[in-house]
């Protein structure tokens, strides 16, 4: 049997990568980094607009020939008779909703001479929030006429997503908006180009992000519809038709790879292009996402990721970013829940807060804080935090939040406000499970994956102790580009690419780490008293319906210090 | 005229001093410093009761020498004229409760050789917490049979006094309790050391130490009765009769210097030594303490003093240290109050959390902070803290209270919580002072004094535009000396002094920094709203009374930072 291989693109905030897999071993026989040269860090930047965050659309066309040729060159000096011939398709993730302006050739503005200074014509990158008012704007009216709209997405719409850029383009640069003939996600953008498909109305557009940022949903008929729009700008109905009615999943082809690029980047011409996705939801896949498997990727934020097969029943689940049929695995409905800030609210901690005695550099004082909080017990710190301070994503979503910290004596130490926002981040994380869990959504297993999955085994022990299920870790250290590598063969066809089915796949190439993390049963009923604690104050502070009384949560926490200690 | 002048001399933790003043001119003519040399800075520890906290008497008698010579060598040094006889008397003040366990001769167990290495024998400093069961035991049984004892202390009996000590003396030591023939305060020992007065049940007893912290009210006669005791401890019961039943003001002689004394001392003998008093109240004698004037001693922790005249009605005051007739001023109630915290949470801070680049010890990071926050405008951290590191001394008078803090965003900077820390202080004082306003004792004045006081610019204006009075600042920088001093002048009487009374003396004496901080109406304005969420936290986290909603705490905190911003 011929080898038959497949390449996984992921583009990330800072840099995209490659990831090239042999699909009968699983082997990853290549791979390749790209950091976009543009900006700080590939991210345009406003000093006077300090939520503005835009990227260059040319630096995601040299990243392509860059991770391609750079993972092919890989996989050559190491196997000289490695053939590039045997790479049967190509699938890509993106960050997301990351928003193109583009004119009627499909061409982003931004390419554009006239537009090349303006940063109104570059992608609007995902963290992009100079939408926050048109965000707060299509909340309020959908929840005045379209509730079901916002039932899906958790009960608030973003200043991260699709409408609120494009509404805030209008309103801030009407000449660009003018300009643009249509607009398109990052992640349809790539697959378009690579197979040569130029008109923006007719390109394929993918489920995940139609659904889980456009509002798209066949069960009104696709996008929002014109009356909607027309309340908003009448400029967004007429935009409406210049846009698309129609999206599906990443198990389809979304062309075939143009001659010129197979050329460009040492491919066969003809292989299977996958329509694209964003980064966690084929970072899910490439962990092995299936029923009762949650997904964590741990990163600066978290993504969480489920799927529930679309032939049972499923109830709207309050506070989820996003339920949407097809946006992981076709057959399913996928679930986006999150947390805001998990690895920044560490960052900022270290970066911000932490004397020099733990060490000169934020790694240094990392690893002397582990190795300084891992012994204690539960409640030992006497401390309890929110882990509030970008917001609350899942459940609460609510981006108007901030951070809290209590316990706090003359004798507290910066590693032990450390363990306090770890154990803070990972009640979160318990509260998204049980949220799902009461709305019919079982989690059977906990699978993570991420930078933070591989590299702080305090914080998964913690996370497990929290949990009181094992942490998992998966075993690649490429989730999102082995997800899309995953797509790329399956959008190739069942002859070509050797499996039946996405979760066919998965079950060969997708694997778990041996080592994983238990739960320790008596930390676990210690963290439960805690939980209950942090419970109160998660709901006194973040919801409007909570009344009550606060006055033992000081003294619970003294008590149980003292009873660890 | 001849020159007339008296000594201070003022015992504080971990050292003592004295003041020599001119009584005509109020010039300072000499003073010395005297660090105790046992145990760690003055403090005899146990490591393995970390709330243990004993003195050795021996410092005590050792510091006495040095600092009186050492102050008449300075005045020699300056004015080879001056004549130690033109000292006409002596003040004394001293932390406390500070428990001396003494023998028949009144000689301080300690001092003995079978219990030179005896903790339980030493003094027993104010801050020694080991006795908290048997504060708890005493406020629980007040409150059951004596609630007009409790009345008069803010409703709980402290681990830091006079039968605490005692009681737990006699539990954890009994060969010690059983040694002790009688018990006397530090301000009431060295009074009685330099008159000669050795026996333990006439030597005069200061109102101030007997009425703050023994529960020694004419009104009761004098000390709690004998039933009282006894369900503590029938020995305590035995023990009233060799302790005291009359407490006696500063104002008074305690006796007269011997001619021993006086020979060590180069003074003259017979001259007047004043009954001692708790180094806060002189200090407030010192700042010029009259009715309407609340004197703050603004240090580790705080101690806040006002006066109400004794012919005036004034009710049980919730939450106040301490009501004492006499204890600070003849003829007026003493009115204590505190907070547990105030630069001990600052310290902590610098010590635990400020990173090196704000510089490289913490005097350099305490001064780059206080650059960087005094330009913010109120509600410009976005953050809001409750100052309970070290618990809640006034008015809730709870050590079980813990710090917080709120409003972090992933942006927040060190010297943004250090302001949030101060602001935090400033609303505790705050509301000490509403509390003694609630209750018939208005607050016409603040005077100032301490370290914070003198050394930190950015902290008496915040303090200055929360609180919405001018915060003056007291001339002299030992303020308790000072007052030590004054009384020492009084108690040798008119003739003598040249003054009538103690408010003569003063307004003589005691005189304002020119420099003041007034506050801006502008940041008052919003201080209040501040002020208002702040005391929301308050009596969510410290009352059990409280019930209701903080779903918009950290909404309007957020939406007062982007009005200042």
């Amino acid at each position: 049997m011929h080898q038959r291989c497949a390449l996984g693109l992921d583009y990330g905030t800072n840099s995209c990568r490659s990831l090239l897999i042999d699909l009968t071993t699983g082997e990853e026989l290549g791979s390749s980094v790209f950091p976009y040269p543009s900006g700080q860090a590939g991210i345009l930047l406003d000093p006077s607009q300090p939520h503005l965050a835009r990227q260059n659309p040319q630096d995601y066309l040299d990243g392509l020939v860059a991770i391609i040729t750079g993972a092919i060159a890989q996989a050559l000096a190491e196997n000289p008779g490695f053939d590039p011939a045997s790479i049967i398709g190509i699938g890509i993730d993106t960050t997301g909703s990351t928003v193109i302006p583009v004119d009627q050739s499909g061409t982003p503005l931004g390419l554009l001479p006239e537009f090349s200074k303006n940063l109104a014509a570059m992608v609007w990158l995902w963290r992009d929030h100079t939408s926050h008012a048109e965000a707060a704007e299509i909340t309020a009216l959908a929840a005045r006429i379209r509730p079901e709209h916002l039932a899906k997405c958790g009960g608030t719409y973003s200043s991260e997503w699709f409408w609120s850029k494009i509404l805030h383009l209008k309103r801030t640069a009407p000449d660009v908006f003018h300009a643009a003939h249509s607009f398109v996600e990052h992640c349809d953008y790539l697959p378009a180009v690579l197979c040569g498909l130029t008109d923006p109305l007719t390109l394929p557009r993918g489920i995940c992000a139609a659904g889980h940022k456009a509002m798209f949903n066949p069960a009104w008929g696709g996008l929002p519809d014109k009356d909607f729009l027309t309340q908003l700008d009448p400029a967004l109905a007429d935009l409406r038709d210049r846009l698309y009615n129609k999206a599906v999943s990443s198990d389809q082809p979304a062309g075939r790879l143009t001659g010129e690029w197979a050329a460009k980047l040492g491919l066969r011409p003809g292989i299977a292009v996958a329509v694209g996705a964003f980064d966690a939801h084929m970072g899910a896949v490439g962990a092995g996402i299936k029923e009762g498997t949650l997904v964590k990727i741990l990163g600066t934020s978290t993504c969480d990721l489920m799927i529930h097969s679309n032939q049972q029943p499923l109830a709207d689940i309050p506070g989820l970013c996003g339920i949407v049929d097809g946006s992981v695995l076709p057959g399913n409905h996928g679930l986006e829940a999150g947390q805001s800030a998990v690895g920044d609210i560490f960052l900022w901690f270290v970066n911000n807060l932490v004397p020099d005695s733990y060490g000169a550099t934020p790694d240094a004082k990392f690893q002397a804080m582990e190795a300084a909080l891992a012994p204690l017990l539960p409640g030992q710190t006497g401390l309890l935090a929110l882990d509030w301070n970008n917001g609350n994503r899942t459940i609460l979503t609510d981006t108007r939040l901030t951070g809290l910290i209590l316990g706090q004596t003359l004798h507290t130490r910066a590693h032990e406000i450390y363990r306090a926002l770890i154990e803070a981040t990972a009640f979160g994380a318990l509260t998204i499970i049980n949220r799902l869990e009461e709305y019919g959504v079982p989690v059977l297993e906990v699978v993570n994956t991420g930078g933070l999955a591989v590299k702080n085994a305090a914080l998964m022990q913690i996370y497990a102790d929290v949990i009181g299920r094992p942490m998992k870790i998966s075993r690649s250290d490429q989730t999102c580009a082995l997800g899309a590598a995953i797509f790329g063969a399956i959008s190739a066809g069942t002859v070509e690419s050797g499996y039946d089915s996405v979760a066919d796949a998965q079950r060969a190439l997708c694997r778990l780490r041996e080592k994983s993390y238990q739960p320790n049963p008596g930390n676990h009923a210690r963290y439960a008293r805690l939980y209950g604690l942090y419970r109160q104050l998660h709901d006194a502070f973040g919801t409007q319906q909570w009344s009550g009384r606060l006055s033992h949560v000081m003294k619970e926490l003294l008590a149980l210090r003292e009873e660890v200690s």
